[in-house]
């Protein structure tokens, strides 16, 4: 899922999301509710309309932004008492808050909401945060049975617990009790490494239903994304091939080009040979780098362009290999033939 | 002509500007010479080949940003020297250096390098600079004579001469006598009155031939524009669409509405009804006000491309309504119904 943090996907139309297959983007409950507000965007006819996207849109719960951006927090088992980023407006939000901003945005996919702790976390810390996400999680899901709306959107649980192994299961099955549409893994690319991040993701995937859509929030690099899946991951979000193309970096098949390189001055071929996107099919490295030197909004354009391409086009042949039963080849080939890279690390 | 400053019109991509109709943009001779280089861009197939546009290109001589933006200068008979504004190199441009730096870029329309006097300017100044820059335009036309390049672009010489009538007249002899595929009237809207703009202009266009092109640089605002075709200007370069736009600043045509004013934040219109480009079939006020109050890069480009669809539509329902007899008609309700704003001053 591309990310449409404030109602649009930074530098892209919804015209060329749509023609780079995009299936579903993310949209952030905290930031649409500090600005333009839910209420005015429900008036507008909702996100879908407000933005021109006709096609699903997840949103998170909020919790991420309240954990990582807002200011003065206090957490209680009502909820999160928190000051805006953006002008201070002392607010709360709680599950039932979460829950109805994303109704009034009309999302298709909506997240319980949920206290992530940061990394490092202790066993107790995490244990602690772990159940009263829970609670929050079976209050979630309790306003929409209380809205007893039938148009209601899949509603998501999301598996917290630190990197601790029993945590992860104990949250697992504390949500499976409630029971959700599909269930996302959370607290995971929060600072910790990455054999950490995958030891994470292995010991929720173990317990969570076949039957539902799987989901690691917030990540991740092209490999990391192909070991998820391996993992059993369904979906992902990411700022990643957003945010580093405007800083000039394209991510390829072999490793990611930071355009701005002297090398690239006269460089007449594409970002990369044989890609099918805007970009490269109309312009060279040299361009590409004078567009970015230049601080060009082009620049970015395009480069976010080919970055999305590259996301879609690698999850679309992820897919495609399972079904023609042939992902642990492309697993393989693809992963080694990857140079990672430092410029590629994500902060959400 | 949309203006493509450092190779790309700013916010647009080629795509998008062969969508919007345009026959033609502006490539800035000082700006493309400064970065990348002329000669990377040559050596990459020219500037079409570079920025992926197919249509004409006209390039300016350099003598405006010279005059305007470059540090150090001095002016010798043999040229300008200047250390340019991005790391003081040293450099003299001459007319010989103009007409090469345009060779190399490729350009279909080359203009004659001309001293740009400012404003206000003594009788006495301005007629000293006009005669350098007739000289100036006899060694750019020499130069072209000397290359006897078949293909070789068309040459438009620059009528200067300040806000004095005699002096315009005599540049507009001067430079016919040097004879010129097109001409433009130069050193207006450099801060001057309106009405002393206009009268430069019609005090330069009595005298020019009928049979070759007329362009006004660096012009102009709606009713300016339809005002200078009413006195026989075919051509127009301007930043004003493209540069307010990314400001949050749309035409209409009416006025124009500044898309950050709080009484937009719920209006459900497009910037204006009935028109068809994509941000007005698509989008509403209320959505392109939060994407410019949120710093949203896809709400300047929205509003770019409001704006120039919106000029070039103008400029050819002035040209039907040339073709169909009906020029007086239409300027006299175009101007009457359009309402000046403060916002509108052009600074190139």
């Amino acid at each position: 899922m591309p990310v449409g943090t404030q109602g649009t996907v930074k530098a892209v139309s919804p015209l060329e999301l749509h023609d780079l297959g995009a299936q579903i983007i993310l949209g952030n409950t905290y930031h649409l509710h500090v600005r333009p507000g839910e209420k005015v965007i429900s008036r507008q006819g909702g996100l879908h309309k407000f933005m021109g996207w006709q096609r699903p849109i997840l949103t998170d719960s909020g919790g991420f932004q309240v954990f990582s951006l807002a200011r003065l927090r206090k957490v209680t088992e009502e909820g999160v008492h928190f000051q805006n980023h953006l002008d201070g407006t002392p607010t709360l939000i709680s599950p039932e808050r979460s829950m109805e901003i994303q109704r009034d945005l009309g999302s298709d996919i909506v997240m319980a909401f949920d206290e992530c702790p940061p990394h490092p976390c202790s066993y107790e810390e995490a244990s602690r945060s772990l159940e009263l996400t829970l609670r929050w999680a079976a209050r979630s899901k309790a306003w929409w049975e209380r809205e007893a709306n039938e148009d209601r959107p899949l509603v998501f649980g999301i598996v917290q617990g630190s990197s601790y192994a029993a945590l992860r299961e104990r949250s697992v099955s504390g949500l499976m009790e409630i029971g959700f549409d599909g269930y996302a893994i959370g607290g995971v690319s929060v600072g910790e490494p990455e054999s950490e991040m995958m030891r994470a993701v292995e010991s929720a995937e173990a317990f969570l239903p076949l039957d539902c859509a799987r989901y690691a929030m917030g990540l991740g690099t092209p490999p990391q994304m192909i070991e998820m899946i391996a993992r059993g991951v369904d979906m992902f979000d990411c700022v990643l091939p957003t945010r580093i193309a405007r800083n000039g970096t394209a991510f390829t098949r072999h490793c990611c080009l930071s355009l701005k390189n002297a090398a690239f001055a006269e460089d007449p071929g594409p970002i990369e040979e044989g890609c099918e996107c805007y970009s490269c099919q109309n312009f060279s490295r040299s361009y590409l780098r004078h567009l970015i030197k230049a601080e060009e909004i082009l620049g970015l354009r395009l480069v976010t362009l080919h970055n999305l391409h590259f996301y879609l086009k690698l999850l679309r042949t992820a897919r495609n290999s399972i079904l023609e039963g042939r992902f642990s080849e492309f697993r393989r080939e693809f992963v080694s033939n990857y140079r990672p890279n430092e410029r590629t690390s994500i902060a959400s």
